[in-house]
């Protein structure tokens, strides 16, 4: 689980309710493969049972707000608020402390 | 989903993988509901598939600090280590900005 031997990096805590989840499992899939290939990703963990919880680990915010921008990932931004969404929060967070146990 | 009217707030991400689920979701459910009782806490969002992510939400380091340290959660700690987590990670990060849609 540990990505980075830096510490500050970033999250962006992305947390979801669906109004439809048809199709959508699809272009979620292909935006975490797209987003695997951006400058700046480290990493990236998701779970969905009432509320879907999506957090991706980024160097530095500019490359959050570049993968923001990138052209597939703004047309699934759209879709997803004109089809699959009822609601959702994005936080960016700065990671200031981190540990872990196996 | 906004839970405060200021930023920065702090979140705990947690992270985790189950070796063993037996009276796990019994102790979390107490967890969560002790963890709602503490001084500075806003609000928790959990969600489990191959991975557990659980993001709580805090008003200040201190109060995450205080909620480590509390003695029941102390407990439910060492029970983790010893019985339920294969592995966990948790990650302290404090919330630059935030935005929702609805």
């Amino acid at each position: 689980m540990r990505a980075v031997d830096f510490i500050p990096y970033y999250a962006v805590i992305f947390t979801s309710k669906l109004a439809d989840s048809n199709g959508y499992a699809k272009i979620a899939a292909e935006m975490e493969i797209l987003a695997k290939q951006q400058e700046g990703f480290i990493s990236i963990e998701s779970a969905r049972q009432e509320v879907g919880i999506n957090v991706s680990y980024w160097k530095d915010v500019e490359s959050i707000q570049r993968w923001k921008q990138n052209f597939d990932h703004l047309k699934a931004q759209q879709l997803g608020k004109e089809k699959w969404y009822e609601s959702y929060t994005v936080r960016i967070a700065k990671i200031e402390r981190e540990y872990s146990f196996k």
